[in-house]
């Protein structure tokens, strides 16, 4: 062979060599940015319970259209695969990748959960919006979260909620002495402190509870799924406003391990398909909403009343007992009621000039 | 050649051939989905403005991101590539495939562009949002876009604006005889219909008009924006509510053809990019606002001032006017006035009773 050839081939060998190695991660990396992921994600609702389970049903939607059905989640209503209230610690676990529900279910394993979903005459839908997405809510639900090996993000929004289903009229405090009443998280808490018993029964089993006179009152929602739940046969009044929920956060959360290790484009789908639910569900719920009460009104006879002013200031009073009260037996708590307060106190100064 | 090896070699071939054929769509359409795409976005505004340019930003980067780099976005702001005010005709025509800014900047395309951006004494930002995504305005939208060869989605918004800067009081309707005020839109034509002169001035002028008094006084966003701005050094009197502007919705448009020739899975990432950001920039609007307000009001000494009840009402006798003659002039405008002001008695029945 000669010298030159010689060179010749080893040169070409040599740069096989080096576009072999070239090659070979580039293969394994697009191996990585292709492979298909089936994710679970369990609920805390019924299965396609109407806007709330639709929600988490649209995220696996998008997500597997966005990611051309590189992600595909398959949606379980609660008990289809856990207890509605075993999704934290499903998700944590890992037993499954996602979960879908609000932050308040969580107080046992945390409070401070329940300032990611809602506080009685706390901020509305546009602020918890505002202080999560943009005043530093994320970031403080991102720690607290981390704690269980989970994140979350908000994935919806109930808006105010109505104030409840009554069988009497409340016209003083003392008409909520010794009142059963389904209300949970906060809510339920500040009820207590009045007096009333705060009563936890799941949504499938309120309507029958409420009939049988098993409870005297409940909260659920608001006109629009409060009708479909079917309330308005077991109960007369039905009061506004929602002081225990004025803008409740629903949450989609991921296990965070399998959740950093997915390719960063299908993070980032997730990510856009939350904020995507979490401005259709409000905005179902606000197109819904009157049309249902007006049906409410005027097919069912349904009698609408607003809580006097005097027992809501009553009830705003005992609200601020029981945040300080929780916020005194923990540092981190105190750090996030720190937070939502002092956002809410400038949003609420913004709310009076604009809305 | 036996018969039985012959059988087989054609079996071979035809099967080499059934694959061949197989394959080739397979790969074309693999190609399709992984062929990446440049396009441009112009906007409406001055390169990464505050928030509103952000808005845009965010649109490209959130949609790189998803896509893994499959569709890179290039954001021009007003003027780089096209006038602001040329936006509309630059994506119609297809010179670009995108355009960010807000609808009623092309009200002399079409009137109705007007009800998807803000309507004087019009829906909130919750409100705008509940009709657009979930009431029926999107589909009316699309209707008008349509006749131009575009699509566009909520992409931001601004919530409820300020009134306005003034070097006067307003304390009556009279006060704004004569008076020149940078104000466009719907609120303009108020503006015209009480006796000001509603002048056009481009964003990046306004300040130095106000100070030179080429105008009397301006309208633009909110506290946060109009700090930015400067408009505390040329006006003393910051009036609310901002009457004309109750809940600005922004757009982000497409070129129609050009959506619908990518794939389904871009699609999707486009317009939950526009979700994202539509949530996100309210939300940073409202984080701030109040900030921005203090500051204007103890650092740069703004007299911040309310429009009187008879101000406003006389406005709003004065907007219904407007809103009736554009109506009278074209069916498609009375379909989406229509459509808009049913929903809004809706929204606003429930807003009472609600927020």
């Amino acid at each position: 062979m000669k010298r030159r050839n010689f060179i010749k081939k080893v040169g070409t060998g040599a740069l096989a060599v080096g576009a072999g190695l070239a090659v070979k991660p580039r293969r394994a990396r697009a191996a990585g940015k292709h492979k298909t992921y089936n994710w679970k994600m369990v609920t805390t609702w019924p299965p396609h319970f109407p806007v709330l389970g639709e929600s988490a049903d649209y995220i696996a939607k998008w997500v597997e259209e966005m990611s051309a059905g590189q992600l595909k989640i398959t949606v379980y209503g609660g008990g289809e695969l856990v207890p509605p209230l075993q999704v934290f610690d499903a998700v944590s676990s890992g037993t499954v990748e996602m979960g879908h529900g609000a932050a308040y279910y969580w107080a046992g394993k945390h409070e401070a959960t329940q300032f990611f979903a809602a506080v009685p005459f706390g901020l509305n839908a546009q602020g918890m919006n505002a202080w999560i997405i943009s005043g530093g809510g994320q970031e403080l639900w991102d720690e607290l979260y981390a704690r269980f090996n989970l994140k979350a993000w908000p994935a919806g929004n109930t808006g105010v909620q109505m104030g409840g289903w009554f069988n009497k009229e409340i016209n003083s405090i003392d008409d909520l002495k010794g009142l059963k009443m389904r209300i949970p998280g906060l809510g339920g808490k500040v009820l207590a402190k009045a007096g009333g018993n705060a009563i936890l029964v799941a949504g499938g089993e309120i309507y029958t509870n409420l009939d049988r006179g098993v409870i005297d009152a409940t909260e659920w929602v608001g006109p629009y799924h409060d009708y479909k739940m079917g309330f308005y046969k077991a109960a007369k009044y039905y009061y506004s406003p929602g002081w225990h929920e004025p803008g409740t956060t629903l949450e989609c959360m991921v296990n965070k391990q399998k959740f950093e290790a997915l390719p960063k484009h299908l993070q980032a789908i997730i990510e856009a398909a939350c904020a995507k639910s979490n401005i259709w569900c409000l905005s179902t719920f606000e197109a819904l909403n009157e049309i249902y009460l007006q049906k409410l009104v005027n097919e069912h006879h349904v009698k609408l009343r607003t809580f006097p002013d005097p027992v809501l200031a009553k009830l705003k009073v005992m609200t601020k007992e029981v945040l300080d009260g929780m916020a005194a037996k923990d540092p981190f708590t105190k750090k996030v009621y720190d937070h939502y307060m002092d956002f809410k106190k400038n949003h609420d100064a913004w709310d009076v000039i604009s809305e």
